[in-house]
């Protein structure tokens, strides 16, 4: 992609409008832009870190569930057999001119139950699973966290449907290891709290990432790793369910997924039952499983980064290598450069390989300033220099160090 | 994808409230579910189907232009600059518990507009051009056609900026050629027609597709087949543009794609300019380059159909095979089935060919009709009598005669 073609710019300082370091950094490295208070635009940049982390969490949960999709626009009379019509208070309700009601979905169990009913009839249908990856939309009072808490966000939801407990909780010790491999792969370390669960179950259990602006306290034990929310937990003599000692650290942290049993709570108001091996009729139990996919690239945004800007972890980086011209005084050498330049970045395209070329009649001060705050893991430069010697310089983002390597070598070390 | 698995299963007969074809093909065969008119589930079949439609899409745009995506939830404010807070009749709008008010986008130009003056300020910055796919909401006051006319849809909208007609005028036809290549992928002739142009040119033009079901009343030239549409079309009597003739023949169409020069008109309320050479302020001049995906879906759904379902075109099939076994009394026997269709399904999808792999315990007349309503372009059988001969009875969708194909030549057969 041409860096004078992603409809941004880097800017100067960071958005004086913004208190979180997340929207702070994306915003002046230009990968999202605020249209109002926890709603973005995701630009060329931005787009493609989200669509990163969505196709590692889709590429996980098809392993475990099939992929589906429900509307924004819910009927109000769903969100009124679940009471959450009233009881939601960050519903947006929105009046059509024709006379409907509708809830503009934060969620979708209010969806997802009644449609599994023409799916669900006999034991024989059970269990099975739903994911999708969607907007969501909820009328939050203050939205002063960047992507960590949206009005408009992103979100894969997954439900699952099962005739038993057990059943239920083997497939939750699945969900839990497909989230433990989605964040490994985007490069965090997930910490699975223990969390109030409702009325159908002890806990809930959410993956947390320990950051300072996460708006959770939790505790983890720091003899087995398991951690509890705030919200449950007692004083620093409480027993850690894991392991049965007392060895707590306090710590700030961001949930990035949540996963429920809901019991019956949805399948009941939907009269979602299925016929047991007997013949008889039973509610079916359902669970959900949530994972913010842009609040995630915010906690992504609040960790990898130095003074300097973003440090993309390589798997949701917006390209591999950052490939930058230098400017020269004379003609001949800029057009050789430039040439040279758009070679190389046809041939690693070529290959696969994703790199973004800034090609832009800018010093080199302002180019190097831009690729540390956007912050793609390589930085390849082409100049006068470099090309005396038939070679790029190269730098990791992540380091100080160059070294100088071949023109003819690029495309090799990349495509490993 | 296993089919007890997809939380769908398929009707005995079309749904009852459902006028339109593609809905009733589309419901029926459990693709979509309604969840209130004009909005839909997107079951797992039916997801498959749109994201293979949007992966065409986005690889054709991807070609002219960069994605970005910008949110549902738009400020009223921007809407009153162009003054559509109040002439657009389908806007839903929003009140926020907040005090804020929100239009529920329907299109972007009142967001992309003040987006690009961030990146837009010299010359040098222009052209540039973004696209998205995505989520629109519209207030339709009847919603009876199915995915022909949602309240709630999908779209690829871009926007392109420039300095001056004749540049924008090259990047037309651009998006002309890319629209073209999008059609004939997914496997239907489309119809550029001329249409009313608004304000800022002579004409837009749309993207037809001959179908019955269409709203559009198009007359084709018979000569040169350039269409217009009944808006701008006087009697028989008048001359075409592309050759001169008047040889008309009418028909029903439904758009599938719209491509308008937008001139000033949203560029002006955000003061969206530039300098010139000269250093002089100037307006942007847009244009924007809609397709429906959604709506495609349906209009690929009431033409590619038989009296027993639908019949996917390939590059748009959920999946390329559908792979059934069938019954047999023997519990050895039925066991060597499974067992043999399961190793065949696993040594397909490792191959990255995509299997619906139907094991349920249902007669071969019921599978036989699913698999047609359902509409994978070929079926392959597994039973006692084709195992006596080590094969599968391969058939394709939109053919009657079958064939017994080497268990051992499948997968060599479909990784072509």
């Amino acid at each position: 992609m041409l860096q004078s073609k992603i409809l941004s710019k880097t800017a100067k300082e960071p958005p004086k409008d913004e208190l979180s370091k997340n929207a702070r950094l994306l915003e002046q490295a230009g990968f999202v832009q605020k249209v109002l208070a926890g709603v973005y635009n995701y630009l060329p940049l931005g787009i493609r870190v989200l669509h990163k982390i969505e196709n590692i969490v889709r590429d996980e949960m098809s392993a475990i569930s099939n992929e589906m999709f429900m509307p924004a626009l819910q009927p109000k009379e769903n969100w009124i057999a679940t009471g959450r019509w009233q009881d939601m208070d960050v519903l947006f309700k929105i009046k059509s001119q024709h006379g409907f009601e509708y809830a503009l979905g934060p969620t979708h169990e209010e969806i997802v139950a009644p449609a599994a009913k023409q799916a669900i009839q006999s034991y024989r249908d059970l269990p099975v699973s739903v994911f999708q990856i969607q907007t969501k939309f909820r009328d939050e009072p203050r939205a002063k966290s960047g992507l960590l808490r949206g009005r408009e966000f992103r979100m894969k939801d997954m439900y699952s449907f099962h005739t038993d407990l057990a059943d239920q909780d083997k497939y939750y010790e699945t969900a839990i290891q497909a989230y433990k491999n989605i964040f490994g792969r985007v490069g965090l370390k997930s910490i699975l709290t223990e969390a109030s669960g409702g009325t159908f179950s002890r806990f809930s259990h959410e993956f947390q990432i320990e950051v300072p602006a996460g708006e959770d306290t939790i505790y983890i034990c720091q003899s087995c790793g398991l951690a509890k929310n705030k919200e449950i937990f007692g004083d620093n003599t409480e027993k850690c369910n894991g392991c049965g000692k007392s060895d707590w650290r306090e710590t700030q942290a961001a949930e990035v997924g949540n996963i429920f049993k809901l019991g019956t709570k949805y399948s009941k108001p939907f009269e979602l039952k299925y016929l047991d091996q007997d013949g008889k009729e039973q509610d079916v139990l359902m669970g959900c499983y949530g994972l913010g996919t842009t609040r995630l690239m915010g906690v992504i945004a609040e960790i990898c980064n130095d003074q300097n800007g973003l440090i993309w972890p390589e798997a949701v980086a917006p390209f591999q290598l950052h490939l930058l011209t230098l400017q020269a005084k004379d003609q001949g050498t800029r057009e050789k450069i430039s040439s040279e330049a758009e070679k190389l970045y046809e041939n690693l395209q070529k290959q696969g390989i994703e790199v973004l070329l800034d090609t832009r009649d800018e010093s080199a001060g302002v180019k190097f300033k831009d690729a540390d705050l956007i912050g793609i893991p390589w930085r390849a430069v082409i100049s006068e220099k470099t090309l005396a010697q038939n070679s790029v310089e190269l730098k990791k983002r992540s380091e100080t160090k160059t070294e100088l390597v071949g023109l003819n070598k690029m495309v090799e070390l990349f495509a490993q």
